[in-house]
């Protein structure tokens, strides 16, 4: 199962019976919309909380994605799920209703994978028949806490990134019929990387080096040829931090043709609308992979993908002591099985 | 492996190589500081911020334990660990520091238990050789993030709880040599339990239905007799929590003997220590496990302990939102090996 120093091999490859989206309404005008499920007009869903709102999304991402599977809350053995907002609120808010056994995860934007990569071992090795995993990020939220009051107005430069308003889970299964379907086959866990870098307003390219430094492993350890995925795709890079990880790996031996290697927070929004390098959050390749690029592996424009979603683990404290952003970056390799 | 609704059983018996715990000057005037590796005599560890002490405290206990294990950090696959600091930055920066694949949890005060359930199904199926997992928490970081500045001198009701400084960690590893080690033999993960308690100077009695919940869960997927363990040890529950928790059981059907129902938060400090209805935070049943009792277990005081650490996954935000406290708690069975 322990393949190399830091990846798992998924050998009874757990199957993705079903996954589903909710998002807010800027990710409802940009590219992906029309493979969301649930699309929200408004920003506060209804609750008079930004945090209520956001805690909503993640609530409906599972619901569905547990409806869409056929089975019911019930049949989950467990909840993987995490978020950026203090003490991971809006997860362990939704867990309480959804009343899953729940494990909570931080991994900033990373935390899709985590729980992809977790609930993927645990489903491979008999430790669930059916688990439900998922992350979220709210914008609002995600703004209040981190940065600005939004009222303010602050200017951002062009490095920043636009946290994504959106949730996505997916439900994994230990069925034996996997033939035609979306199954997962191995995983790298990160190291957190941080080569020094400070701004918060740029994120993707602090992230970037951990994002290389997982793929790198991911290759190494899997035996694998660079080729082999039809797309290699990171969670919140943006524009600046993808193209100095595209550097890094030729750098390092692993040549990528520039169209098979994207990055979700360049896939959600339109280039018209004002996301300066991106979009970026725990909902971003959550939705964009849960919503998506799995739509895309069923219609057969990918048989083989690899997801590395980034994650930048610093707080609003850790930059006002001056830390520079440790990050980190987990993979996951879902197939099209034959 | 999965056994009843959401409890592993681990069949190859991971085995706790070693465990190693630091602590602060208030916990080495504890009843414990016998049973503590390293005694820190300044709440500052000569950092210049108490997150760069709590930071520092992890390290210390995660590099102890791999030492007393013989290992080095290189042989460690994976470390698993959490704090209640936003964004769990001390775990994160001491992930920075020792260079190992991280998954960062947060589970509040239930994330030692998270981490060991998490790590033990890893090492019990062959996702890794050894790994290493912790939990820390320091007094001076938590208040100044939870409550009010300490400078402000607040008082606090009879039915608070002192944050423990301190972390505690331990190796695993799939060693088939098992005789006379600990070993990990079963967890139950638990659900989000919220009874509508809000008071954030009650973190015990708005825990004690999750601590409940989850060991009638344990006793009923595991089919085991009350009297099965030597002892059963909830988290940071305190005077106040442990009591309520007590008398639930018995009311569920699991009457415990008295003297085999303790708790960490109960343990750690003396009579004399001004800490109202007991210790608490993540550090709390990290050090009090990993310190005193796996000590007491290879002295043959117990053969069979079930650790159920507690969780209230609240922030100050969601207090501030008139909240009620969200609550969890996940059981980790351990005994000697014949």
């Amino acid at each position: 199962m322990l393949k190399g120093k830091q990846s798992w091999v998924f050998g009874n490859r757990p199957v993705i019976e079903a996954s589903a989206t909710a998002v807010g309404p800027f990710e409802a005008n940009g590219q992906l919309a029309a493979d969301f499920d649930i699309l929200h007009e408004d920003l506060w869903l209804g609750k008079d909380s930004y945090e209520k709102a956001h805690t909503l999304l993640l609530e409906e991402a599972v619901t569905t994605a547990i409806k869409k599977s056929g089975s019911t809350s019930d049949e989950m053995q467990f909840l993987l799920a995490g978020d950026l907002i203090n003490q991971i609120t809006p997860s362990s808010f939704a867990a309480r209703t959804l009343g899953i056994p729940y494990f909570g995860l931080f991994g900033a934007c990373s935390t899709s994978m985590e729980g992809l990569a977790l609930g993927s071992f645990i489903i491979n090795n008999d430790g669930a028949k059916k688990l439900v995993t998922g992350a979220s990020s709210h914008n609002a939220a995600v703004e209040k806490q981190f940065r600005y009051p939004t009222e303010y107005g602050g200017q951002k430069p062009p490095t920043s990134q636009w946290t994504v308003t959106g949730a996505g889970a997916a439900v994994l299964s230990n069925s034996k019929n996997k033939t035609g379907k979306l199954v997962t086959t191995s995983a790298t866990i990160g190291k957190v990387i941080d080569l020094g870098l400070a701004d918060p307003f740029n994120m993707g390219g602090a992230m970037s080096p951990a994002a290389a430094d997982t793929i790198i492993a991911h290759f190494k350890d899997l035996e694998l040829d660079p080729c082999y995925y039809d797309l290699i795709v990171t969670g919140d890079l943006g524009r600046v931090g993808q193209e100095t990880t595209y550097e890094l790996l030729r750098k390092y031996g692993i040549p990528l043709e520039r169209e098979r290697f994207q990055d979700c927070g360049l896939l959600i929004y339109s280039d018209d609308q004002p996301v300066m390098s991106g979009g970026s959050g725990a909902g971003c390749s959550a939705t964009v992979l849960y919503g998506h690029l799995l739509k895309q592996m069923q219609k057969g424009v990918f048989k083989k993908i690899l997801v590395v979603a980034t994650g930048a683990l610093l707080s609003p404290l850790s930059f006002q002591q001056k830390e520079t952003i440790p990050c980190i970056a987990h993979a996951v390799s879902i197939e099209i099985s034959d």
